[in-house]
This record gives structure tokens, sequence and C-alpha cells, in this order.
């Protein structure tokens, strides 16, 4: 079991939504802020920096979205489906554009292809606990 | 003059939209940030933290997503419109919801007052750079 | 595969230390800050909130110190051994000093014992790279 | 007034070291983290980012620190003269190490001039917390 799994199953409030839903966008949130942060990075590295910038600046903003909404989502203390559903929103639509961005080095990079994934990942998790609010 | 001002007339980019506009909401964000960081602080030391556990909450959530769009927004390498946006939104969004609760609270605690205030500012200069972006 | 071991694998840079130690590290810290965070919230939950401040207080600092070492180690673009020492240090004592705190109410709330355990791993693993750097 | 002082002035907890002095160091902190985001966003579009690389990683390592940092010197529940320490340790040494970095290019980039001074200034208020706990 991973920490998301039992520090929600640990809560005295109980999830605000169905646990396993909001346990898998909580940790692609997480997962995603990641690899973001390190893609960012990996991408100071390359070569050509100047190509990059574009991918690095979108990197860090996804990055704190999805660590924003991540800890947003945690909170099960006066859970308020408004605030969860700003943070959601946003995130789902960071992913997208950074993931557009990073998909469109993935054959020449692998972090690139790496993050990319992560993004549409969580930007689907986000998706899908939007659906469950 | 602020560091936020100095460092958005020393970037070699330019201000993606009218300097000052950015400036006011860059600080607001931060401001914003901070002041919820520590009206979250204050409610726990009240005495009836239970009544207050909505509103620590939310200036928790509200922190985390004022952090992260005062961070896009300063940064205007490659600007991006679009997730300039998403992070706006969702900010003027928290800092309604955030306002709204510790508004409620304003008489009888000083720290939500200015909290309150810090909130409808931030809602108000996100909804500027909204306009103009 | 995890994502930080993926992209530690995929950084151009190589990692500046022992690989599986550094995952291992990294994973350890942003477990870590997710639990304190988590911990913090369901804290708030709690009958006994008076008596849980300090826990809550020592849960939100070991989150923002974990987070931003977590994301210090990640980066391997000209790793400075001396600002990772700084970062690693803080660290461990965070999650000592928080750690403490939790193992007292670890038997009577869960998820201070799951959040006990997040720091004890995270000290020590953040222990091994400092040896290692 | 700045937030910073009306906030620790409406905490009911009292200021656990003398108000101005924390106060001028949380501001520092924050200052300090803004100016490192933006400098590493500013270098991102310089002509030579290579050259940056060194630059851009230390002022997002330093930025993430001084956050933190800022964050647990707001606190006042339960003030931990431990955990301070921890985190202003680490927050003056990161300010020295990314501050002779950024001094190395001053001459010829403004914003790495002004985020040099802000790191000065960061490091020098995190030693006058350090003296006063």
């Amino acid at each position: 079991m991973t920490y998301a799994q039992r520090m929600i199953e640990t809560n005295p409030s109980g999830a605000a939504v169905d646990a396993s839903t909001l346990v898998e966008c909580i940790e692609a949130c997480f997962d995603c802020a990641q690899s973001c942060t390190a893609c960012a990075d990996a991408c100071l590295t390359e070569g050509d920096v100047q190509m990059l910038g574009r991918c690095i600046r979108l990197c860090l903003d996804c990055a704190d979205i999805c660590d924003a909404t991540g800890k947003i989502l945690f909170r099960q203390t006066a859970f308020d489906a408004e605030m969860a559903r700003a943070a959601l929103e946003a995130c789902a639509r960071a992913c997208r554009i950074c993931g557009d961005e990073c998909e469109q080095h993935a054959e020449h990079m692998e972090h690139c292809r790496v993050c990319a994934e992560a993004c549409r990942r969580c930007e689907s998790a986000c998706n899908d606990v939007l659906t469950a609010v």
C-alpha cells in the first residue's frame, strides 16, 4: 500500500469522494509534479536549451499546479467541492498544455516521454474526480 | 521599488501583459499566500479550533493555489496565455471561497479580517490580469 | 518502476550520487511531505485539536522542508554538494522532530503512526545520502 | 504596514522572537524566494543558457528552501526552536551559495544583481534570527 492510500484510509473524516478514485488522483498529481520538476531539470542539461525554454517553463508551471492540487485533494477536513473543482480544472488544463509540449520532444528525449505520460495520467485522473465530485 | 517590480523590469523577455497590472497581481498572490499561511496558524491557537476547521483548511488550500499562481505569473519565458488563465481562474475562485469564510470571522478575529482583505485584493487582481491576457 | 526512478534514469546528467540511494531518498522525501500534509489535516478532524496544535504545526513544517529537499535532490544539472547537504541536514532534523511528536500519538491515532513511520524512513534516507555525498 | 507585519501582530500566540527581527526575516525569505524564481526564469531567456545552468538550478533550489523557511517562521503556534534553527541554517547556506553564483553574473545581468542582493539580505536576516532564537 502507498502512503497516499494509508493516509486516506486512516483519516477520521473519511474520503469525500470514492476513495480509490481520490487516491489515484492524489498520486497522479504528485507523480506529475515530480516528473515535471525532473523534466525541467533534465531539459537544462540537453544541448539545445534555447529550444527547450518553453518546455522547461511549462514543466515548472505544471509542477506548481499539480503540487497544489495534490495537497488540496489530500485534505478531507471540511471538504469544499467548489475549491476542489477550481484546483482540478486548473490542473487538468495545465497537464494538457504541458503534456502536449513534452510529447513533441518525446521521440528524442526519454525524460519528455515519461513526463508526457505522467501529464496524461494526471489530466485523466483529475477529470475522473471532477466527474465524481 | 519592490523585488517583484525590479525582477519584472530586469527580465529580458519583457512582461507579457501590462507590467503594472502584472506586478500588482504577482504581489497580491504572494501576499495572499502568506496571509493564508499565517491565518491558518493563528486559527490553530484560537480557542474554538473545531469551529475553525473549515477556515484553516480553506486557508491552506488558498495559500497553495496563490503561491503556484504567483510563480506562474512571474515567469516570462515563452509566456503561455492558456496556462496563465488556468491558474488565474483557479486562484480567483480560491480567493473568493477563502475570503468569504474569513469574512465570517472578521469581527471576532483580526487575523481573519486581514486575511479576508488579502483574499479580496488577490481575487480582484487575478480578474484584472484575466481581462488583460 | 516509479516515476522517480524513471526520471533519474533518463536524466542526461546522470545521478550525482549512487542512483538507488538517491531515488530512495527522493521518494522518502515526497512520501513524507505527503504523509505530513495528510496527518496535519487528519489531526484537524480529531476531537482534541488543542492538544494536537503542536503536531499539526510540526507536520506542516516538516512537509515544507521535505518537499523542498525532494525537489533539490531531483535536480541533477550542476549538482552542488553543499546545497544538497544544507537541505538534507535540515530535512533529517525536521523529520526527527516531527517523527518524535507523531510517535507520541501513534497508539491512539493511526495517521500519526503512519506519519511517524514516513518521518523515520525519510530521516534515515537523508542520512544515507549525506554519507554518500 | 506589510501583510507579514499585520499577520504577526494579530497572531494570538505572540511572536516567539523579537517581532521586528522575525518579520524582517519572513519578508526577506519570501522576497528571496520570489527573486530566485524570477531570476531562474530570466536566465532561461538569456543567450547563453548553457553557461547559466548552474545559476538556474541554484536559484530554483534557493527559492524552494526560502519559501519553506518563510512559512515555518510565520507559524507561531507551538513554536519549536530546533525546527526553526534547522530551516534557518539551511536557508542561510542556500542564500550564500546562490548569492555567490548570482554575484558572478551581476555585472552583465541586472536580474542576477537584484537576486544576489535578495540572497545577501536573506542570509543576513536568517543569521539575525538564529542569534535571537
